[in-house]
């Protein structure tokens, strides 16, 4: 290789830094210097260079929870986020996008997992010693937008965002700490309708997604359901907010644990099988009693005229909440927006199939203040290894009526809804909705010999003409069947090929690879003689561009 | 505004945790908790609440360098980023991308400006102790991403991708801490023919995205002409990479300073106007000349037979190179190199108005080894002050050939070429190459006494024909003045009025926004009542879908 002054080039350079790898420290090991900002250099100093060790390679991976995306995958997103917003955009919301990084302290701290020393979000100082954080959902930073453009927008303000957000959790199978969200947000409504339109927006999206109506359900509950027993239970006020979210997490686990492992969370605590503790919200018998009686309120369909069924709450509210003004009110009002959201909905031809009212909905986050929603597939599949896979939940959203109003100082009703983009697609691809199949690669021009300005000419006149091509950049002595290799790996449609007699007469070949890879297959002589023909043949140079679109009119090739 | 527990709903929390807005700390002040992992809570403890301070609303505000976009400017993002996309696929490139992280140590530090604590990146230490950082191009990730996956890519191996890039550098007018990049690269190519195709894709970029020929052009100079005159004048080996590097980063400031300024900051250094003083590398006088001495090779160019001017360097290497063996031979081979990249675009077709040989092109970045190139628009505009304004460089790359080897342990040479497309758009916005006029509105279908769910009916018949419609979710008490002026913020082309008398009739009203907006203007008594009467009349409930469309095709409306 040529020769060059950089300092990487070509060599393997002894990392010695504070980046080189460094073997585990043990358990309270102090790190003399925990430099939280960071200022030193890969490149050794000289000092360093005077020591030198053993030449270590830098090991190229990445680390966990994070993915690279390839072509396949690349498309698939962009195929399924345009899906999603032209449903978004029929329904009147319009694009807003924010930075992936915020203040810490306009972010909030709402994440449900708090397993981690910063609580799930990547954090650092800025210059000024303030709090810098990687937006952990796209709901908190528009909250942040509204709040700060909320004199010239328009009132209520119906936007949608795609982008990637950051956890700094600890990734699993299938738990990433970057995913991408495809969020629609209506701020400044407080009507039930507002969250009746996300709801049917969640189903249309289903839909134009390739999900088949029954396949999906949009399951919607309300936390003021769960906020009138949690105040009747005596968990109201400002010093119960951590109890609260406690006892709602636990709630959310029922769709993953036995009832029972739920109530050892609301109780003293719950050991896992591994021996892990996990502390309990600590409340007592009757009051974890009270918990449950809240979630069994019933929902009953009924038929109509229209073929729609209706929804409606059944069951009186329990003797105990009526006698607790604050708690049943509130109650009453969440079971009341649910009966208001059902109508809305059923008006609109959305039946329970699509939409339905369920009590055992309750959403992780902290800040949801009404009706939450969540989007389940009810798709089952199987893993590589046989089992049976429920995909469960790729979507969901609610009322956050205070988000905004920590800005303002003024109410400011708000209600969203969130598509996990990479989860869904993760779901759609198992599924065979999406389509992954690689497309043709571009037409290669090999170089043979000639001079290479002359193979460049034919590359761009073939691209010139809207041609996807490309010449052959490996070494000029390869050989033409390594250079026919590349090409198959490229799975380009055809190649060109042009030695010293055809450029004397004017001449190139055309190889359609397509054809050629059928060759194999052909027993009789005659047959494979003539197809052989048919897959190269020599045209001339001047018709290089009709002669490939030929080969791509032949196999119907159409790039991405 | 409905009730609630949840602890920001509708009520200020003050701020007395960590995240609380503090007053700007004294310089050499100690922060005794400088906590480099977060672990406060926004949420004021209990024993923090037992001392209420007065209570403070949370300012909404994004850190500097850092932006919210709009849908104008969303859509142009939109359209440049698909056109770009259109031509590096014709070019035969394959999407790949990576995450927004990466390890600290596998991206390297390559930046530019080191006038910041972490040297322009962002980073925070990983449970395992390990540093991760926002990327700061698109390069980095891109060598660490072919070095991981070797041996499943085809080579050579083209691939592009666009994406938000991260500096942790003092913000400016003009000069963002999150901007987006589109990258282009070839990785295992040495030849120049590579260097050649990513300048021709450059040019081709350019008028794809409307800049006329002429308007921009693609310089192209080569790294090893300056490395060679730098091994000369003593500035070879591992200890002098940091000098180097002072060197290239003054020649690369040609652009803004006198030659005078710049001999300073290869001397002793420079004080600017504010007194700050950049030191500098401390070259000696003959040292200085022999520099600028390199930076005067010649172009020459000469009018050929096809009409395409041909490009050649003229200028002998100066004697004293040539008895310096190691710098004459780099020198001559960057020179060569050039000539070759001119030879090969001259033959596609690429004149020196397109892509043109220039020896001013340093490049900021630490990583480059061969040919550089930048891609320079000479269109100038006024700011809103009249002063004029040059856009100057919206893209550039190089060949890279020591990044893949860092982590492969043998030679992997490599190319690319990055767009700056927050910067493109800026120029493109500012010439008016961008249509960044607001698209109309949705349909407003308006609350005028009857029952929500009928109204959200109309809505949702309007969106299952694929018009857009939206239900105006403010308070239904508000009039319709009030409504009405909410559909013209949205740009509606029409809203839909249903009144109790229309609703026993089975009618709805229609009223044609953009045909009203016209009203004001005419001064003709009855002229006015005509178009009044055109702007809004009845039709049946059940025409709703091809009333609207009338309207629509009446205007030509055409949304996103």
């Amino acid at each position: 290789m040529r020769g060059s002054l950089n300092q990487y080039d070509s060599r393997i350079v002894p990392l010695t830094g504070r980046f080189a790898p460094t073997s585990p420290r043990k358990r309270g090991e102090v790190r003399k210097n925990p430099g939280c900002r960071i200022a030193s250099r890969l490149v050794p100093t000289p000092a360093m260079a005077d020591k030198p060790k053993k030449p270590q390679k830098l090991r190229a991976r990445l680390p966990r929870g994070l993915a690279d995306r390839g072509p396949a995958e690349i498309a698939a997103t962009r195929a399924m986020v345009a899906k999603i917003r032209e449903v978004y955009q029929r329904y009147g919301f319009e694009p807003v996008e924010t930075p992936a990084m915020e203040y810490t302290d306009a972010l909030g701290k709402f994440l449900p997992d708090q397993d981690r020393p910063n609580e799930g979000v990547f954090s650092f100082q800025d210059d000024d010693e303030q709090w810098i954080s990687l937006r952990y959902d796209l709901t908190a930073p528009l909250a942040r937008y509204v709040a700060e453009h909320f004199d010239s927008l328009p009132k209520p303000y119906r936007s949608y965002r795609e982008g990637y957000v950051y956890r700094n959790e600890k990734p699993g199978p299938g738990r990433f700490r970057q995913f991408m969200q495809f969020d629609a947000d209506t701020v400044g409504s407080a009507s039930p309708a507002a969250d009746a339109e996300m709801c049917m927006m969640a189903a249309d999206t289903m839909e134009a997604l390739g999900i088949p109506r029954g396949s999906y359900v949009v399951k919607v509950n309300n936390r003021k359901v769960l906020d009138g027993v949690l105040v009747w239970i005596g968990l109201g006020g400002e010093a119960n907010a951590g109890r609260r979210l406690t006892v709602l997490r636990a709630i959310d686990k029922l769709d993953k644990f036995e009832p029972k492992e739920v109530r050892f969370l609301l109780g003293e605590g719950r050991k896992d099988e591994s021996g892990d503790f996990t502390k309990g919200a600590n409340l007592d018998e009757e009051q974890i009693e009270a918990v449950f009686q809240s979630l069994k309120y019933k929902v009953e369909f009924e038929a109509s005229d229209d073929g729609i069924e209706r929804q409606s709450l059944v069951g009186e509210v329990p003797g105990r909440f009526l006698m607790q003004k604050e708690g049943g009110d509130l109650l009453r009002q969440g079971r009341s927006e649910l009966v208001e959201i059902s109508k809305l909905v059923t008006a609109s031809g959305y039946g329970p199939d699509r939409i339905r009212i369920d009590p055992s909905v309750v959403r992780g986050l902290e800040y949801y203040t009404g009706p939450v929603y969540e989007v389940e597939l009810m798709l089952e599949t199987r893993d590589d290894k046989g089992r049976p896979v429920r995909f469960g939940s790729v979507g969901g959203g609610g009322r956050y009526d205070g988000l905004v109003s920590r800005f303002r100082g003024e109410p400011v009703p708000a209600t969203g809804f969130s598509i996990g983009v990479s989860r869904l697609q993760a779901a759609l691809t198992m599924l065979g909705k999406l389509d992954t199949k690689p497309a043709f690669g571009p037409v290669v021009v090999t170089v043979f010999g000639g001079e290479i300005a002359d193979y460049q000419k034919m590359v761009a006149t073939l691209r010139n003409a809207d041609i996807r091509a490309e010449l052959y950049l490996g070494n000029p002595k390869h050989s033409l069947g390594q250079q026919m290799k590349y090409a198959d790996r490229r799975n380009a449609p055809c190649a060109i090929i042009q030695g010293s007699d055809e450029k004397a007469n004017g001449k190139i070949q055309i190889k359609d690879l397509i054809l050629g890879a059928g060759l194999t297959e052909i027993k009789d002589r005659e047959e494979y003689l003539k197809k052989q023909s048919e897959a190269q043949y020599e045209v001339d140079e001047s018709r290089i561009v009709e002669a490939v679109r030929e080969v791509l009119a032949r196999h119907d090739v159409k790039w991405g």
